[in-house]
C-alpha cells in the first residue's frame, strides 16, 4: 500500500522526517484511513525526554510530518483527483502548536492521526493526535501551506494548481 | 564555560535534544547571555525539509530544548541562587507553539535565543527565536513546567523546592 509521501515528487521527497529519499531521515509514512490519516512509529530507546518518556521534539516532528502529508492528501481530495495525477501537492508548515497532555511512554508504537480541520485556498489546517497504548498523549494543530515559490527547487513542479486558478491544468 | 544543561542531574540529562549523557542525541547546549540565553547549532546536510531549507521538526526541537533550559535557568535566578545548588531545577514542555516566519536556509549556524516571558509557580513561559545569518526565521512560545512527579525516576531529586513551599530547603 502506497503512503501519501510516496506520491511526493523527488524534489520534495527529501524531508528529514518523512522523505522516502532521505537516507538519514525517519522516512515516516502516512496512510489515508477513511476521513483521517495514520502514521505509525516506534521510537528508539534513545528518543527520550526524561528516561521512560518520549522526547517532545520528536513528537512535534511526528505531528508536523503527519500534518503536511494529510494536507497534501486533503488537497487532492478537494479537487476530486487521485494522488498520482499532476500537478502534485506538497505542503509545508507555517505554524505548529503541540500540547503535551500527559507524558508519552517510551516503548510502545505510537499512532499519529491526522484530521482535516479546514481547507482554504493554499492553506490547510490539520488537527493531529498522538496515542500510545490507546491513550491520546499529545494534541496538535498545524497550519500548512502549499510550498511557496521561495522554497521550490528549479526543477520542481509549479502552480497554477488545478481548481485554484483560471488557467487550470490541460 | 558550563551550559545550563551541564547542571541537570544525571537522571535528567538523557534528553535526545539536549542531554549531555545521550550518546545518540544532539547534545545541544544553552548558555545564559545577560537576560537571555543562546543555543547554537549547525544542522547536518540531511536535516532538510525541502532541499536548501532546514527541517521544521528539527527547528521545533531546538526551540523546545532551548525553552526548557532557559526555564531552569530562570527558576534559579528567581530564587537568587546558583545553578550548582540544590535542589536542581528541570523543566519539561506542556505546550509548544512555533511560527515559521520564513524558510530557514540550510547551511549557516543557527542562533536560538531564549527569553523569559513569565514565571508563575511551577510554570515558566519562554519566548524563543531562531536566526540564520542574522535574520529571524522562526518564533516560538513554550509553556514549560517543573518535571511532574509522574516523570521523575525513583532516584531523582524531589520537591519541595526552595521558595515554593513553606518547607523550604534547610
Amino acid at each position: 500500500m502506497k503512503a501519501i509521501q510516496d506520491y511526493y515528487p523527488e524534489e520534495f521527497a527529501r524531508c528529514f522526517g518523512c522523505g522516502r529519499l532521505n537516507e538519514n531521515g525517519y522516512r515516516w509514512r502516512t496512510f489515508p484511513t477513511g476521513d483521517t490519516t495514520e502514521t505509525r512509529y516506534t521510537p528508539q530507546p534513545y528518543h527520550m525526554a526524561i528516561p521512560g518518556f518520549v522526547n517532545g521534539g520528536l513528537l512535534a516532528s511526528l505531528v508536523d510530518c503527519t500534518a503536511t502529508g494529510t494536507a497534501a492528501w486533503a488537497a487532492y481530495r478537494a479537487e476530486n483527483r487521485e494522488m498520482d495525477t499532476s500537478p502534485p501537492h506538497r505542503f509545508v508548515t507555517a505554524s505548529l502548536r503541540v500540547d503535551y497532555l500527559r507524558p508519552t511512554p517510551l516503548g510502545p508504537e505510537l499512532l499519529v492521526r491526522g484530521h482535516v480541520k479546514s481547507i482554504s485556498g493554499r492553506k490547510v489546517i490539520i488537527e493531529v493526535t498522538v496515542s500510545a497504548g490507546g491513550e491520546v498523549t499529545v494534541r496538535g494543530e498545524v497550519i500548512t501551506v502549499e510550498v511557496p515559490e521561495s522554497m521550490r527547487p528549479p526543477s520542481a513542479p509549479r502552480p497554477p494548481w488545478p481548481g485554484r486558478s483560471t488557467t487550470a491544468m490541460k
